[in-house]
């Protein structure tokens, strides 16, 4: 008999963006009149740039003749990719992460769910509360969970931000072997600082434990003293894996390209207490599973990586912050509390005692806003918003008056 | 303390390819002069066809403004391209598949790996010998197989596929509860008749088991009474799922597009024994660890389900399909008996009590070719070798003149 994977029916159905869907559509069908703007979803609305443009259709160019076509490339990316990276992302902060160490890959949703198979499935795993929800689920299907109560899976240690720790949490006192840590935080829009990513990395040196950062939205970071990436704390590059995408920063939600950085020196330990590289697994994984992203893909994410794509990019992503700013004043002046949006792309609002969903509610009948419940990413999230700045400027600009009349 | 998946220290290092490339390069720098033709591995040669050009840039111009860009896209794929899948490869045949019974991805080798995802660990696994390693590997990965003991891993069931059953096995006289079956198939190039496939099915009925079926060289068959779909056989709707592909017949190795089909009705079971639906378990799977395929990349694979689109793939397959007849014909000449080469891509030639690497060594040495020995492929590839049809029609033709002069 083919039996299931009894793991899966742990899982909650994935209700948030459905619920949101399902409530303005009623909405929307009772005001058919009635403009509503979304600033719910983390998708960019902005084009490819230039650069990535004339890439992506040279290298179509080269697809479509005989003598310049390419079949299977490596799994692991173009060295062209990742030379670009390191180049473009590491080198010029001091790091020595090499090409070897960057996996090109077509998400990092994909990677960050996928990384936890190359572990125990008896390991304990942290996630931050908020959360992302890809680090959760991909642990409850694997079996490192109980069953859902009240709010959590049973058996999965959560890190609790809230604002009593201006939303960084810190290190756990009893030991965790995996911890999902993301900065510039999804959902609240918070940045650790030097010092609270040293905790980790101490902690994790001291526990023999693995951190996955989750750095997707790095190119929002103006703070010049906030940390690009967990190897700029020394000795991160034995105990963390890093993650980025070009989805957030070059536009690339659609166009799907991402990578991982598995230093050399990332370990892992074998049942016995002995070492293991964590870089041979994940090749592995990723040689056995994968078969490596789309050649033009690769090409137009190369010219982001170039000097001038980086200026294109550049200024999409401040784009982006300055939307992130209008939503963050208005807010402020209207006497909401908030978090993020200064160095991420993401506002998060203390809906001053309020539940989430009376807030969304609230923006939503009253403004024709469309947000998401705070309590959507987990029970530390009851009681906020997030607002999200990727839309266009005058639907922004747009949401910010008419929240400031319906809330005033 | 973190610990690997143990699991993975079980995998053989994946050598074959490797130790092929360490032969020919060895071979190249003894004979420095001499041409050194690649029908080894199995990756298409021609460039991508002109619909399909044309669709990849025009929706890299939607990318290239605000107004038509696209940020993520559904998990499973666009509606357009399900929709055109369905209309180009089952409707045609008058089978019951709908557009949401089609999963969009960027490879039949991710989707074969993943799949097994779904299943519990403890069930039993029966795979093909000769087989495709995605198969193997990825179940030895999720901890469904002992040790690598002589050539075989421990608690697999392999199907032994030899000149005695025509290299395609018939179920077996137990019980197994997943089946990995390939047609047209690689490595051997055979295909499977209507009764062979009927046979499948009425064992995964009767067993409650589920049939994988890896149908990426379907656009190869010309037979007119071969099946193209496990779906032709009535009920496999209930215990198959198939795969499918564009690398091989739209030449996309490198562009990377795919999709995989479980019907409504495609059922496994709870611990209790109670049905559960398989498209389910997909649907979530795919939507909490993937984020769907590139869209310009969808556009281009549209492409080459359209009318015209289809034309020029034909055109393709008839290429490749030629250099199998003028292998095919070559082999038996020189009195070697060969399978495939037909309805299929590869050509499967026996030995003649020779062991693979020896005539793999032969032919690289005395005509410049370079093959794939069918031992890399499993205990029953022992004594073959694979030829692959995949290069140009002029390297094709030196090949198959050097080959018969040095083994005629």
């Amino acid at each position: 008999m083919i039996q299931i994977n009894e793991h899966y029916t742990k899982l909650q159905s994935s209700y948030l963006f459905v619920e949101i869907a399902r409530r303005v559509e009623a909405f929307q069908q009772q005001n058919p009149g009635r403009e509503v703007i979304k600033l719910g979803i983390g998708d960019v609305t902005r084009a490819l740039t230039p650069s990535v443009v004339q890439a992506f259709h040279s290298a179509i160019d080269e697809m479509a003749s005989d003598q310049s076509f390419r079949g299977y490339g490596p799994e692991q990316g173009y060295a062209f990719l990742r030379e670009a990276i390191v180049a473009s992302d590491y080198a010029p902060r001091g790091l020595a992460i090499g090409a070897d160490d960057v996996f090109v890959s077509d998400g990092a949703k994909c990677d960050t769910g996928n990384i936890q198979e190359l572990f125990d499935s008896a390991i304990t795993v942290a996630v931050p509360d908020p959360v992302y929800p890809v680090y959760v689920d991909t642990n409850v299907m694997a079996g490192r969970s109980g069953a859902w109560d009240r709010g959590r899976y049973q058996g999965l240690v959560y890190l609790e931000a809230t604002p009593r720790n201006g939303f960084v949490p810190s290190p756990p006192a009893g030991p965790v072997d995996l911890i999902y840590l993301c900065f510039p935080n999804n959902p609240t829009g918070v940045v650790a600082t030097t010092d609270q990513l040293a905790r980790w990395v101490e902690y994790a040196r001291s526990n023999k434990a693995l951190i996955l950062f989750d750095a997707a939205y790095v190119e929002f970071i103006r703070d010049p003293n906030i940390p690009h990436s967990i190897y700029e704390i020394p000795g991160a590059d034995e105990v963390a894996i890093e993650f980025r995408s070009f989805s957030k920063t070059a536009g690339f939600t659609g166009t799907r390209c991402a990578y991982t950085v598995v230093p050399a020196k990332c370990t892992a330990y074998r049942a016995d207490g002995s070492p293991h590289s964590v870089r041979d697994l994940w090749s592995r994984r990723q040689s056995t599973k994968f078969n490596g992203v789309s050649y033009p893909v690769q090409r137009a994410a190369a010219a982001a990586c170039s000097r001038h794509g980086r200026h294109e990019i550049r200024q999409l992503s401040d784009y982006y912050l300055e939307n992130a700013r209008i939503i963050l004043e208005a807010m402020r002046l209207i006497g909401y509390s908030c978090s993020g949006g200064q160095d991420a792309p993401y506002i998060w609002v203390d809906a001053k005692g309020a539940g989430s969903w009376d807030l969304f509610e609230l923006l939503l009948h009253k403004a024709g806003v469309v947000t998401t419940p705070g309590s959507g990413f987990g029970r530390c999230g009851e009681g906020f918003i997030r607002i999200s700045a990727f839309n266009h400027r005058e639907k922004v600009e747009t949401a910010v008056e008419k929240i400031t009349s319906a809330l005033r």
